[in-house]
């Protein structure tokens, strides 16, 4: 294998393409050096990615080098924080050359895209993993925090829940040929959007926000359980895209909906005074924003008209079903 | 295995021994808050260690847990960086319930030794490997680079050299026993004692600095190529341990010393009007100080009194090898 030196150099050394006068030295150091903006906290978030968990086994470096950064940026929009420097670490089988074009060419599009420098890297030879840290910069005391919703408060969700459930499922399948609707889920598993833009409208808005990794019953959980509330959704309110309606039944676009992860669509909580903003906030951001329940002050989740019990769903403990 | 919430909850989180004014918002959200304090840059730094790789595969969870961090601070202590946050990623192959407790108590023993604050974490099911990045403080503008080494700099190592390559032999054969020698330079390969308060006592008087981790020649060879410039360094003067002395031949000392990594000592550049300083750093540090040689105008490392062609050492292109 190359030295790790000569990888960095090679696939990972570069020029910004935006000047940052508060990046004062990159990568290639013991360390890098920022020197941070006046009136901003730095939000910061580690999220690593493994073969055959994370992702199927058989996905494109290119899929990983996306969504490696992607669940990184999501953890900025659920702060609404400005992402903008990340840490990589990548430990690969073997040196392949092709691999790490493919993964670098589309991790930095995605950087770009997003104004993000990479300024730290370490690449180790070991089982394929993708390491990421990331730092953002929010205003401070702004930062969207899970502890801060109060009963009254709308639940909303970002976009469509469940196509990446979807999307996991027939990836592990392998088939040789796969219709355009379930390239669409497939695709919403391999690339999906960080909703960077959305959690930033959302400063001085929301009252909390999480985005959904590991499913919305999990996630959602952790807002409760941090806000020390309870709360009440509505399955036939969740959002579900036409591909998804497609797929499957109703009730397993429901499940899906509630309970696989990897969406990475943000989940937040909206005092009803600001309900009207919604509208607005979705035409900027050119997304769906869909409100599914409110929070309340008793505790545990309450999920109306739901078809199938999801006492067995992990991720959040004081789970409370109501058969409708 | 428990779902990474419950073994972050487990292992991981806990209330900070030390106030932390700068932490706004610790381990459990989507993201840490910190508020950085003004006048400092962060110096940012990323290491991941595979089992098998890194260290013996039979290495002890508390080895790992100390040395994981330490490689890290390490980092800093090379750029002049007080060590304050830390983020930890963990692959492991199973739950391991001792694993894990023998792990973070040792982890957090060093963190609280060095008054660094773990902020964030993930931990995934897979193959053993520890991903840690650190963030430290260090006043604006004088962090310890690899570029300004000037020609007539001192060049000047902490503490001993080749011990920890001595120690990964001697762990690699798994005696069953091993004498008191032997210990101590496994110890010093298990253990190695990142040079922090060095790094500290080093700002405005070293011109460069790197920290010992894939040996003399190829990290020297990184100040020099970033510093366009050569050295030249007397392996006679190459400081030894008795431990190290007593395990191996006269030349085969130097070439470990050389060449083997895992020391985690210093090697700084220091201008000849600070030398007066060295003897007091030393006793400040409770470390020795040695200078090994200098820095040249002229491209290349020579080393003189070498008793064995390096030209196959890899980390350093400029290389020039003088049989004395």
């Amino acid at each position: 294998m190359s030295s790790e030196f000569s990888i960095i150099d090679h696939y990972f050394s570069r020029e910004s393409k935006t000047h940052d006068r508060h990046l004062t030295l990159g990568i290639g150091d013991d360390a890098a050096l920022i020197n941070p903006p006046q009136g901003y906290e730095l939000a910061i978030s580690v999220d690593t990615l493994i073969s055959g968990h994370h992702f199927p086994e058989n996905t494109s470096a290119s899929d990983i080098g996306y969504k490696s950064l992607v669940v990184n940026l999501s953890d900025m929009a659920a702060m609404g924080a400005t992402p903008r420097w990340v840490t990589l670490s990548i430990s690969l089988p073997e040196d392949d050359p092709k691999w790490l074009s493919d993964f670098s060419t589309q991790f930095f599009a995605v950087a770009d895209q997003f104004g993000v420098a990479l300024i730290g890297g370490d690449t180790v030879k070991g089982p394929l993993a993708i390491t990421v840290q990331i730092i953002g910069t929010v205003k401070s005391g702004l930062a969207l925090k899970r502890s801060d919703a109060k009963a009254g408060d709308l639940i909303v969700i970002s976009g469509s829940l469940g196509d990446a459930g979807a999307g996991l499922k027939i990836a592990l399948q392998q088939k040789h040929a796969v219709s355009e609707q379930e390239q669409a889920l497939i695709d919403r598993l391999n690339r999906p959007a960080p909703r960077v833009e959305l959690g930033q409208q959302l400063l001085s808005l929301a009252s909390s926000a999480i985005d959904i990794s590991d499913g919305l019953v999990s996630d959602l959980g952790h807002i409760l359980k941090c806000s020390g509330v309870g709360a009440r959704i509505d399955a036939k309110r969740l959002p579900l895209s036409d591909a998804l309606a497609s797929y499957c039944s109703e009730a397993d676009a429901q499940q899906l909906a509630l309970s696989a992860g990897d969406d990475y669509e943000l989940c937040f909580t909206l005092p009803p005074e600001n309900q009207s903003m919604l509208e607005q906030i979705s035409k900027t951001c050119g997304i769906a924003l869909t409100t599914i329940g409110e929070i309340t002050a008793e505790d545990g989740l309450m999920i109306e008209n739901n078809l199938n019990p999801l006492h067995a769903q992990s991720g959040f403990d004081h789970f409370r079903d109501v058969e409708s």
